[in-house]
């Protein structure tokens, strides 16, 4: 059996305790980030707050191993006096909506072995897709994630711009939205690269700028020239 | 039944011919656009051959109805002096992979609504999603899917190219790919956005750019600002 403290109040938290609460080897119990008196000991302590507010938090916990779950901060933000770690998933989680933790990267890290061991069986509890993955590994992805998601989702809306602008359901392009994507499981995003930009179809590019707006036009440019030059 | 002459020997005239193969109420005949000598009569001669050859292949037919598959191009690139029209799918067609053409959205145009209900039978014989796009709007579409296509494939490759680079495996980052694909179901891609640049978290949009190189940054940042204000 692992006991788990989870500190916090959030998406983040929310979903964990829902998730842990249902896993047969796991006990939970759940504060708030804002009452730290009397702290619950526990073999884990996820401190599931705002990036700003994992050194202040930690500092005040003195149990035995304390892990946070940011993708953004490396596991020594954590001040805690004792063992560290970090229980990072790499995932976006809504409020309303239910998480399926089996698909969901847990990304961790701690000082020793029987300690990742132990990340790794609480991640296990209630998912299945576990990876080692250092404090400098977790910035680049971190990064990585902005692109395939915040970038790639303003692209999106860019796309639903257009179409509404012109009378067109956004839902025609969903189809070709999820092929994109489905194309991965066989090839890298390099292999899958196609359109004007990679052709280097002069006329058509010309066209495509004379129907956009400045700002989409600017876009436009910038990732067909990243394009061009394999960036 | 309607009878379906196509010309061209490309992924889409392949990918065609064999759903209609397929279909009840159609029969089909393919012949390539290099030989375009006693072509044969149909209902609806399909011009499946490169944006560029569209006219020049379409000039030569003498059939009483002729539709060209281009997103690019008008209608009125066809220079028969019959019935025109478009029957545009909304989807990449890569030769080696069966194509479900349930997922494919036809866009289709023609002079008449005795044409298009034509195009739409024809459409329906193979697939489900029909809609009614004019050549002004079939041009936007178009550009739509270069953002939401090949540039958002571009995106996945930098992704994937900053993974490589730190041995994370890209594998990684494809469920909140997905996510980010599966949220458009319930949400608007505005309504949809997420992280540092729609919060104006300057403290992390520093640390990333530290991280990126010098085109990586570039496009960090153009997409950024366009986030920030709204573009």
């Amino acid at each position: 059996m692992i006991s788990v403290l989870l500190i916090g109040n959030g998406n983040v938290a929310t979903h964990l305790k829902k998730a842990f609460l249902n896993a047969n080897t796991v006990t939970v119990t759940q504060i708030s980030s804002r009452k730290l008196k009397n702290v619950p000991k526990a073999d884990v302590t996820i401190i599931a707050v705002s990036d700003d507010a994992i050194a202040e938090v930690s500092a005040k916990i003195n149990n035995d191993f304390v892990v946070h779950t940011s993708g953004a901060c490396p596991k020594n933000d954590l001040k805690n006096n004792s063992r560290k770690g970090v229980f990072y998933m790499l995932q976006t989680f809504s409020k309303d909506k239910i998480v399926d933790f089996n698909k969901v990267p847990f990304c961790l890290e701690a000082d020793t072995k029987k300690d990742y061991l132990l990340l790794s069986n609480l991640a296990k509890s209630i998912g299945k897709d576990v990876y080692k993955i250092d404090s400098i590994q977790r910035k680049k992805l971190h990064v990585s994630a902005v692109f395939v998601n915040n970038f790639t989702n303003h692209l999106f809306k860019i796309g639903h711009d257009i179409c509404t602008a012109n009378n067109i359901p956004f839902q025609i392009l969903q189809p070709l939205i999820q092929e994109t994507v489905t194309k991965l499981e066989t090839l890298s995003p390099e292999q899958a690269q196609t359109g004007p930009a990679i052709r280097n179809d002069k006329t058509t590019i010309k066209n495509h700028l004379e129907l956009l707006n400045e700002h989409q036009q600017n876009i436009y440019k910038t990732i067909t020239k990243s394009i061009q030059n394999g960036n």
